[in-house]
């Protein structure tokens, strides 16, 4: 999964994967989708091994493929050929192309198959693949940066800055991860975010960066606009980040559109300022609770980071 | 200081220590200054210990007391004369009656003494009684419950609950660890609280129940009444807890008369909801920096709690 989220970001429309080969006890393949989609990651890993991969362990967080492509063969097969014989897999391939049909071919070839190893963090792990299989839209990532009381900015909108250096940094990481970056018409005015990446060796990263208004930036740079939140359904990729400000933000919780809170707090009060969001529609008390749990808490040096998941009663 | 924490809030004005008497290996006596001040921690141990104290281990969480008192012996002297072979202490007593008199009492009777063992923890156990010394008034937590988003009610008032069941106990064992506890007018009116402890076994303790009000409340309801925050240097007791609501907090904070934020985070967002706190007179976000640091973070079922204690250049 740590290799996987090397490709996050970048290898819509096929998920992340990662994947590792184990000869003897000792690691001689290591591979994870590229961008783009391929090499996918047993390729990747297979080719790096070469004939260690004969009668070794493939660990692998997806299902391999079944399917031929026009840009590459099927990775059960490459594995059948490489003489795999054993694979671990986390979680079987939702894509109806495989669909289980991976691990069939692999045990007709008389490879032994385990499955379902560590499925709830691989299911984290391809959040955006899976979300984008079962309701046709990207993952959304809400990130809020607040002081203790819950404020994004000091009355007056100042907020350089909330948060310190590390928890900044960590923020560009998780930008490094995502397909698209979105705020709305207040942040882009008031703030000209720029929505790159500024951690060494990772500039090369460039998420598409979207502008949700109804009307059009005055000048082009690069926005890609849309007018209503549902619009994410078209956008390109699997994971959008979604940066602010706080009327978006309330958007997109309002349309129950956001998968996974990502929350940097600084130690600081503020007190009377701007709050990170406004009117979400809550109806009750009750009717808020439920909705998310943490998978994530710890220290960034004097801030921290929490995350949470929106509880979905699906697969 | 685990035993030193059961006298917490009803010691005052002596401060709230513990002592544990180890004698080979194996602990003969158990002590915490009882409710009221007398006695004190080494005193209940020695007494418990008895004849096993003799060439045994003292550890304690001050420096035992050098003065005698109508109320009983001092402690170094209980010390001495039970024949302990070795005092381990955290801190030496700020009391200009004791004041390391205590230490040499024990040294010049020919006993080992350790000092500054676990002294951060020792004076986060005895902040109150510490705080009383050094500014002439008790140590004030500030409790806030409030929901990702920092909403501690929604826009119409409704408060209940943000928090569940486990958090509302551990703030309920809060309250039984301070001497007062204030609230403001509008939570008097809104909430009718009634501030008791609501645990099995500790329903005796009732700290006295303090109001910041300009005007005396309706009822007489057993309200002790204050006009203005620097009111509470004449309150009884060393523990103050300050549970609300967001005028009360705010009107504490922007008198920097707070040293504890005891944070309880509830796994829902509210949106557009009351804020914990408003105005603190903040200038600018630099300033608000550098001034609280956290000191616990824990799961309390689906809730977190959160410690911060405020930075300041003093013992």
């Amino acid at each position: 999964m740590a290799l996987a989220a090397r490709g996050r970001g970048r290898t819509a429309p096929n998920p992340c994967v990662g994947c590792v080969i184990v000869a003897d006890g000792r690691v001689v393949g290591r591979g994870w989708t590229q961008a783009g989609g391929r090499p996918h990651a047993e390729a990747m890993a297979l080719a790096q091994a070469g004939v260690k991969a004969r009668g070794a362990t493939a660990y692998v967080t997806l299902e391999p493929c079944a399917h031929e492509s026009p840009r590459g063969p099927a990775c059960s097969d490459l594995l059948i050929a490489a003489g795999v014989a054993r694979v671990v897999a986390a979680l079987e391939d939702p894509d109806p192309r495989t669909a289980g049909r991976g691990f069939a071919r692999l045990r007709d070839a008389g490879i032994r198959v385990e499955t379902g190893v560590r499925a709830a963090e691989a299911r984290r792990s391809m959040a955006g693949f899976l979300m984008r299989l079962a309701r046709g839209r990207p993952h959304v990532t809400l990130k809020l940066a607040t002081s203790l009381d819950g404020c994004i900015a000091m009355a007056d909108g100042s907020s350089r800055w909330i948060t310190g250096p590390q928890a900044r940094a960590h923020a560009h990481l998780e930008r490094s991860r995502h397909d698209s970056i979105l705020v709305g018409r207040g942040t882009l005015e008031a703030d000209a975010p720029r929505l790159d990446v500024r951690l060494a060796g990772l500039e090369s990263r460039a998420p598409l960066r979207v502008l949700l208004s109804r009307t059009a930036p005055d000048a082009d740079a690069g926005w890609h606009v849309i007018a209503d939140p549902q619009d994410i359904a078209a956008l390109p990729g699997d994971h959008l980040l979604v940066e602010g400000g706080a009327a978006v933000a309330s958007t997109f919780l309002a349309a129950d559109l956001v998968d996974r809170l990502l929350l940097y707090r600084a130690p600081i009060l503020i007190g009377g300022g701007r709050h990170s969001i406004g009117d979400i529609g809550l109806g009750d008390l009750s009717s808020a609770h439920g909705r998310w749990s943490i998978v994530e808490s710890r220290q960034l040096g004097s801030d921290r980071v929490e995350v949470y998941e929106r509880e979905r009663n699906e697969g």
